[in-house]
């Protein structure tokens, strides 16, 4: 039996699991993402930290196939990472360098990209071959998995779903400097967004108004309890998010699309909402793909980092 | 050496073209595409025609790898064809019937899909691994190559980039049945329409005022003129056309994006008109994708088809 390390590296924490290679994790942990001085200590502390559990488990290194981990940022299939803006990371090899401080072979990918590699091996996408794979959490990510594999694209940035246009007629900026992104409707600040534009322009009596902190849980709360203006917002949500999927959905046409991300804790309300509008704008020939709810939840992106490793360095 | 066909099945003719295996097309010729009884007699006029070439050439029966053939359809990688409404037919397996015609193996796929292909081997986008290609014709096609294959689908039906949402508000509906498509805004067909929109709707002279069947190269040739009205829904339709081949970008992230079809009879003019409304709608790490030209023409199924054989059956 061969193990290796799935790690999933974000913003705030690094997330490290040991796996064995039939995908069963036997151990989780974190440690503390340390920004300072353009990231420089991330990549020591996490070889740090595998080795100090390798060293703590009497673990034999020879039946380590490697480590695979998920960046936040554009990665190309050599490992070259471009520009993480939020580690504060500039353009450098991260296999090279990660498999000279720990000894091991290493894969790298983006880190949405690699929880869709995750989610396809072991949550809400096992058994198909072809998978869209989306977040709705602060922001929108992706993955596309084609006939069985990640769609990385040329520039290591396949499945920028959260960037798509669905307004061109949009005043305000999304984060990208472009303007009537996906992700400034459908993640999770972009429904508090709407409902706080819709709250200033009328003068409906509704549960969300006067709200100090308004998430967006509050809203699909407000709405189960069936507050007008909360459903208004909702319903204009999910017309989004159908048109959006349905033109990924007529341009890959998969057999299944996972839902994962912080909205996606509205469970079964969310899917029933989208699949109308899905089914609207999605072409007759891609309409057989069916809706459902990541898995794995945190862990996605860990498995999917081991089964990088896996892919690359088990056979 | 080895030897075989790509045929190319389109609504009024099929193209058919011998090569070798290092894509070099020796001999083409084209028969007429008898759509009378559901179809019937579509393949075996196919395989009929292969036959008497065979006999009149001399050619020896052994060299042949096998044939290839697009379909104006959704096709599956068993062969299967779901509903060619253009030729009558319904569902069937093409590949097992034309094999049992002729002798030979068989390997068939989506039209654009395989002119897609042919573009990727032998066109606009020889020497890429991921390529976007487009027709604009009197609909609007596409094909994707991811990592050198071509996107499928879980139904056979990738790349459907011609129904991609772009104006959920349009009241008009597609062929397809849907509202607001993009071969609604960009085939030679959706240009005249938007056109003739504009031309109902001001007093603007215009040398498009009065021409009895007005038709695309009318309102390119008239926008070189510089007309205004012209340049006017040329500027409408570069802005649809940037935007949703940005989106596909975002989503597929190609080194190029490869336009084919009649309206690209415009030319450089096309490509300068659409790429600064792209760049203002492509995700950045997108945006490196490159506009060129589809270099092989009506020859593009013909080639792809064979390839697709290649791929099959060469080894």
């Amino acid at each position: 039996m061969k193990y290796g390390f799935g790690i999933d590296l974000g913003g705030t924490t690094v997330k490290i699991a040991y796996f064995d290679e039939t995908g069963s994790m036997l151990e989780k942990w974190e440690i503390p993402t340390v920004t300072d001085n353009g990231g420089a200590q991330i990549l020591p502390d996490i070889a740090a930290s595998i080795r100090q559990y390798i060293d703590g488990s009497g673990i034999n290194e020879t039946a380590i196939l490697g480590l695979g981990i998920g960046v936040p940022g554009p990665v190309n299939a050599k490992g070259v990472v471009n520009k993480c803006v939020n580690l504060g990371w500039g353009v450098f090899n991260i296999s090279e360098t990660l498999q000279s401080l720990t000894g091991f072979p290493v894969k790298a990918g983006n880190d949405a990209n690699v929880a869709a590699l995750g989610e396809f091996w072991k949550g809400g996408g096992q058994g198909c071959e072809n998978m869209v794979f989306v977040t709705l959490g602060t922001g929108v990510g992706g993955g596309i998995v084609v006939e069985g594999q990640l769609l990385h694209g040329a520039h290591g940035s396949g499945a920028e779903i959260g960037h798509l246009v669905l307004n061109r007629d949009e005043t305000i900026p999304c984060n990208c400097g472009k303007y009537g992104c996906v992700e400034q409707y459908c993640s999770a600040t972009g429904i508090v967004r709407m409902a706080k534009l819709r709250l200033a322009a009328t003068d409906v009596p509704s549960a969300l108004r006067g709200l100090d902190n308004m998430t967006c849980k509050d809203i699909f709360d407000a709405g189960k309890a069936g507050d007008a203006l909360a459903l208004e917002v909702l319903d204009q949500f999910y017309n989004y998010a159908g048109e959006f999927l349905a033109n990924v959905c007529s341009t890959v046409n998969p057999e299944v699309v996972v839902i994962g991300g912080g909205v996606s804790k509205a469970g079964n309300m969310l899917i029933s909402g989208i699949e109308p509008y899905f089914h609207k704008y999605v072409f007759h020939a891609a309409s057989g793909a069916k809706f459902t709810l990541a898995s794995l939840g945190n862990d996605a992106g860990a498995y999917g980092a081991f089964k990088l490793a896996l892919d690359a360095f088990g056979k």
